[in-house]
């Protein structure tokens, strides 16, 4: 696990631009052990070197020297964790319309609501409000699903987290394209500009929304386009049992043969939720290495059902955590997530020992990046990765005694234990404040927006 | 919901202590809505008013005067929350064995830890722990269970919080109790014990661990001991399909007719957990008026199963919210328990209308009182209750926009967000700082005594 370590006593061409030490340190490498003692050695945005040292802080022989040091007093630090599916500027949302039945809660409110209500500027503000709860709560790679995403890039840029940013394609009027003809040319428009960014921070894509929403000649054309670019294809796929049961009904087929047909399979295909996948329908999505974002808090609150995860890494699935929109979860909270999927599945199996903390954990950080296409990058805390990672307090009552830190994050951490933040060696949250994220700006901007937007819903779902 | 307000012009002998106001208030009275620009005044222990007020704080005609004044600063005030179930000092074995099948994670671990390791000093310890992490996470009434109840008693008191503190009795050796003959006698002498501590905040009596673990006379006998006392009785009740299995083969009974048979079901009776109870078995405890401490994350994390809390509900059963203890949660957070519960039900029913934000609310608190029988004194908001209160921050991301506070208190909320505590008048917790319990010193010992459990530990479960 160590890397060669430079003299201290030498200012090398190779000294650390940040050393962050004193902590136990969990690099998600498989099969690595905690590291006790524990450092990461930051240059540029790449990590350097992932260690322990038994002296209690530099200047040490054993500790590689840096221009800046951090000592994290003992707390745990670990690679960001990954939402691999949501829809931030949802956030807009968030309580305005629950415990209702999907296609009430579908028809009466969130389509009208982003038929006649949202825009461009609104999609920007809510996603930079999404941000800021994203970082907070520890998660430094988001996969980004929803309309007007040129807007939402935006806001994911300005707030420093690793993006995948996939612009929604339906074949009805969407949110910023009236003409459904209109929408594959504005999702590879969308692509296209995504020359303007960093290729290193963020990815944009196509998410053609579902099989009940994109015929099949959207979804071959949506996938043609993101397959030639070499790009990760988002859908959502079986979500609820009415959309599949109605899709075996007009085609005789499942959701996995049908999209087989299309040539809609394969290892750059994302499917989202993925709750009523028969054993059939998830041989072929391993056969087509095809990766899934489980949801549960969403497929929960929705009563939509809950996918089969176990199911799925059996046959080699890769799968990571979403948190789905905020508008169907209510947060964008990954470690409720990550505290759920650990449970429900043991449940639902009517077995404890599946889906342990550790795997839990994995799903959410090493498994996300796997899904995104990003292990390259992300996901782990390996030297020559990207310096993605988080640091979090653990000196608090929730967390005491310490005997397995994977416990502790899959059964009794908070996203509000997150202390700093950290994406491409550049802070993002620092002692729990944001550092590329004005807060009062945004809350002052929401909450105007969010009394315009009780006024426009006030005669939602009267119909 | 207003009361008579004294003229803030002239110091009444009837001015409150302190007034919180600038806040949005939920008084969980049936029916009442959010009172915003609200306020709630004390004196005392107890609640002198509630009610709303225009103006933005006092001096101000529309709001009584008091000694002492918090601003909220919009934040949510509403009563605090009410853990039904736990196992205080359990708080020792978080994620010290996770992911296991019940019977080992039982017979290999928990048993021998308690027989082995635990002490009066431990609970006491461990007790202080638990105190600090449910103050924190915004409980002010907590019903513990466990051995060495004595120490957990004094360290509960010592904490501050509203406490129903029962002594474990099972018929065979116990924690501080070798001789099981002297089990009833002992949890006997902890109640009359009681009368040392005030009956306005501390409750003691008996937990009767389970029907696998007690006889029929032990079991007659207990319960015989807390009624003549006017106590509540606490049980474990069906928490796994195994043990109603046996107690069928062995008497031919469902537990319900079971207990029924021994005249254990009354008003006075809790029965935790409640997972394998059959309509018929939900018929007979609403008949006899039996409460329920509902428990999801535990029963999750072990895989004991769901809990048929709609059946209790539409039964007129008062359910309350448990944590259970930490080895099986692995946390004392009742807002996990808050979501989980609001979630859960609505996808084992199908069903996304069932168990909406508000009755998830009303579980934690004005309901849980119910279940412990402290409805004349705590659970609402309600001037002449004891003044049981927290006040929770909005002004977060996860928290932003706000349309309605009880959605983002079951779906989006979580224990961190908890910024004060008050029980009996009495403030817990300051500005997310322990008021009447020294963390450090906690801390210290339980860092300390941990190293020695990891040790005792390191040979269990190789059997």
């Amino acid at each position: 696990m160590n890397s060669p370590l430079p003299d201290p006593a030498v200012t090398l061409p190779g000294e650390a631009d940040i050393l962050i030490h004193n902590a136990l340190v969990l690099t998600l490498e498989p099969g690595a052990a905690p590291l006790a003692d524990g450092f990461v050695a930051i240059k540029g945005s790449k990590i350097t070197a992932v260690g322990s040292s038994s002296c209690p802080g530099p200047p040490c022989k054993s500790l590689p020297c840096a221009r800046q040091t951090l000592n994290a007093r003992g707390g745990l630090v670990l690679p960001g964790l990954v939402n691999t599916h949501t829809h931030a500027a949802m956030v807009w949302f968030r309580g305005l319309a629950d415990d209702l039945p999907l296609h009430q809660w579908l028809n009466d409110f969130m389509f009208p609501l982003e038929a006649g209500w949202l825009d461009g500027d609104k999609v920007y503000w809510g996603t930079l409000l999404a941000a800021a709860e994203l970082i907070r709560g520890g998660v430094t790679t988001v996969a980004d699903s929803y309309f007007y995403e040129t807007e939402a890039r935006r806001a994911l840029a300005e707030a420093g987290l690793r993006t995948v940013a996939a612009q929604g394609v339906v074949d009805f009027p969407a949110p910023g394209v009236p003409d459904p003809r209109d929408n594959l040319r504005v999702a590879a428009a969308f692509v296209d500009t995504g020359r303007d960014f960093s290729p290193d921070l963020i990815t944009s894509t196509i998410f053609c929304h579902s099989l009940y929403t994109c015929g099949p000649e959207t979804l071959k054309q949506g996938k043609a386009l993101t397959r030639e670019r070499h790009l990760p294809f988002f859908l959502h796929l079986a979500e609820t049992r009415q959309e599949v049961e109605e899709l075996r009904q007009k085609t005789g087929l499942g959701p996995a043969a049908y999209l087989d047909g299309l040539e809609v399979l394969d290892e750059l295909t994302v499917a989202a939720h993925g709750v009523w996948l028969t054993p059939e329908d998830q041989d072929l999505l391993a056969w087509r290495q095809v990766k899934v974002s489980h949801c549960p808090e969403s497929n929960l609150k929705l009563a939509s059902g809950v996918a089969p995860v176990p199911g799925l890494l059996a046959r080699g699935v890769p799968v990571g955590l979403g948190t789905d929109g905020a508008a169907s979860n209510n947060n964008l909270d990954l470690f409720g997530e990550m505290s759920l999927a650990a449970r429900l599945h043991k449940v639902w199996q009517q077995d404890p020992t599946i889906l342990p903390a550790a795997q839990a954990v994995a799903l959410a950080t090493r498994e996300g990046a796997r899904v995104l296409g990003l292990e390259e990058r992300t996901g782990t805390l390996t030297p020559g990765k990207d310096a993605d990672l988080i640091i979090m307090d653990l000196d608090q009552a929730h967390l005491t005694p310490l005997f397995d830190p994977y416990s502790h994050l899959a059964y009794a951490a908070r996203a509000a234990d997150v202390r700093h933040a950290m994406v491409a060696g550049r802070w993002l949250l620092q002692d729990q404040q944001l550092a590329t994220l004005k807060w009062p700006d945004i809350a002052g901007r929401i909450r105007t927006g969010s009394r315009d937007l009780a006024a426009f819903s006030r005669n939602l779902g009267r119909s």
